[in-house]
C-alpha cells in the first residue's frame, strides 16, 4: 500500500512512503508499537483526567473533565480493533510504553485545579500535534485512524476559558502556571526519547532509511513544529512560554 | 399530564397518578430532586469507576471499568439538559444529594480489585432497580428520561465472568464478597433513608397521597422487590446473599 498525502499531512511529498505495507517488517513493527503507544496513552489520560477532576471547584467543571476523559476512552476500541486485526495481543503491545506515561504523569501532579486545566489542555494538544506528525509517515489506512483520535469536539475551550477568567481574577497564577507548561512540555519531550531510544523499529521510522526523504534534519523540524505549537496554545490560555 | 403504563413500569394501574404534572408543586420538587439525585449518582459513579479502575489486575480489566465509566458519563448531559428545560441550574440542583452518595462512597471503599467489582456490579444494579421502580410514580417524559439511563449495553457482563472465574480459582474470596455485598446494600439503604428523610417532595412522591394508591405499604414492597432482585444479582456472581 502506498500513501498518498491527504489534506491533513504536514509532510512534504518527498516523505511519502515507498516501502511501506504488510511486506516490511519493520514498518510493520513500528505501525504496532505506534498503535500501542497511542493506546495506552488514551488510557492514561482517561486515568489522570478522572483523577484530576476531583479537584474541580464546581460540579459542572468536574463533568467537563469526566467528558475529556470520556472522549479519550471513545478512541480507545478503535485502537484495540486495529491491533486485532493485525493479529497482536492490544494490551501486550501497550504494555512496554505504560513506563514513559506513567513516568510522565508521575512527574507532572498537578498541585492544583489550575496545574490540572493546563495539563489537560497541553497534554491533550502535544499529544495531537505528535500524532499529526506522525501521521504523515503512515499508509492511508493507520493514518486514517491516528488522525481520527485527533477529533476535536471543542471540549478543551473550556479550558481557555476558565484559565484566562482565572488569570483575570488572580492575575499571580499566570507566572505559576508558564513555568508549569514549560515543564509538561520538557517531561513530555523527555519521555518520546525514552520511548524513541527503547523501540527501534518506531525509531527507525521516524529517522531511518524506511521513508524517502526522511532523516535527523526532519526529526529535528519536527519538533521544532510541536513546541511551536505549544507556544501557541499557551498563548490562548494567556501564558508566556 | 398524565403517565400510561408503559411495558417497562413495575407498578398496577392503581399507582397511576392522577394530579402530575407543573401545576402541582409539590410534583414539580419531587421530580427536579429526584432528576438531581439521578444526575450526581451518574458523576459520583464515573469518579469512583474511574478510581476503582487503577486497581485492576490487567490494561484491559482497567479499560472495561473505564468503559462502565463513560456509560454513566453519557447519561449526564440529558439529565442536565432536562434540570435546564425545567428552568433550573442543574448542578445546584445536584448538590444536596452529594452528602449522601459520597457518605456511600466512603463508606464502601474496595479494599481490592475484587471488592471493586462487586461493587461496580451490585451499585449499577441497584441503582437501575430503584430509577426503575421510581419511574412508575413519574409523568411520560421524565419516565424516559429515567428509564433511559438503565439501558444496559452488556458492559457489566464481564464483571459476572470475572468474579466467577476469580472464585474458581480462588474460592475462599466467596465468603468475604458475600458479605461486602451485603454491606454494600446496608449502606445503599442506609443513604436513601437519610436522602428520604431530608427531602420532603421526593419522599412525599414516593409515601404521600400525591399517587393514588400508593402508601407506606407499597414502599415496604418496593424495597422488598429491590432487595429481591439484589440476591438475584449476587447468586449470578456464584455468591450468597
Amino acid at each position: 500500500m502506498v500513501a498518498s498525502q491527504g489534506p491533513d499531512a504536514v509532510f512534504p511529498p518527498s516523505a511519502s512512503p515507498s516501502s511501506r505495507g504488510s511486506e516490511d517488517p519493520i514498518y510493520h513493527a513500528a505501525v504496532i508499537d505506534l498503535l500501542g503507544a497511542v493506546g495506552y496513552g488514551e488510557i492514561s489520560a482517561f486515568e489522570r483526567l478522572a483523577a484530576d477532576g476531583r479537584m474541580a471547584p464546581t460540579l459542572e467543571d468536574k463533568v467537563a473533565l469526566q467528558g475529556m476523559a470520556s472522549a479519550q476512552y471513545a478512541k480507545i476500541s478503535p485502537i484495540v480493533d486495529r491491533l486485532r486485526e493485525h493479529g497482536v495481543d492490544p494490551y501486550a503491545v501497550m504494555e512496554p510504553f505504560r513506563e514513559a506515561f506513567d513516568a510522565f504523569h508521575a512527574h507532572t501532579a498537578p498541585a492544583d485545579w489550575w496545574e490540572s486545566l493546563v495539563k489537560a489542555y497541553v497534554g491533550d494538544g502535544l499529544a495531537n500535534d505528535f500524532y499529526r506528525e506522525i501521521a504523515g509517515f503512515l499508509d492511508n489506512a493507520t493514518r486514517d485512524l491516528v488522525l481520527s483520535t485527533l477529533e476535536d469536539s471543542g471540549r478543551t475551550e473550556f479550558v481557555v476559558e476558565r484559565v484566562r477568567r482565572g488569570i483575570e481574577v488572580e492575575p499571580r497564577i499566570a507566572g505559576r502556571l508558564a513555568l508549569w507548561g514549560r515543564r509538561l512540555m520538557g517531561e513530555a519531550f523527555t519521555q518520546a526519547q525514552h520511548v524513541a531510544a527503547e523501540r527501534e523499529a518506531l525509531s527507525e521510522l521516524l529517522a531511518g532509511g524506511h521513508v524517502t526523504g526522511l532523516d535527523l534534519t526532519t526529526v529535528a523540524d519536527m519538533f521544532a513544529r510541536i513546541t511551536h505549537r505549544h507556544v501557541e496554545r499557551m498563548g490562548r490560555l494567556g501564558l508566556e512560554h
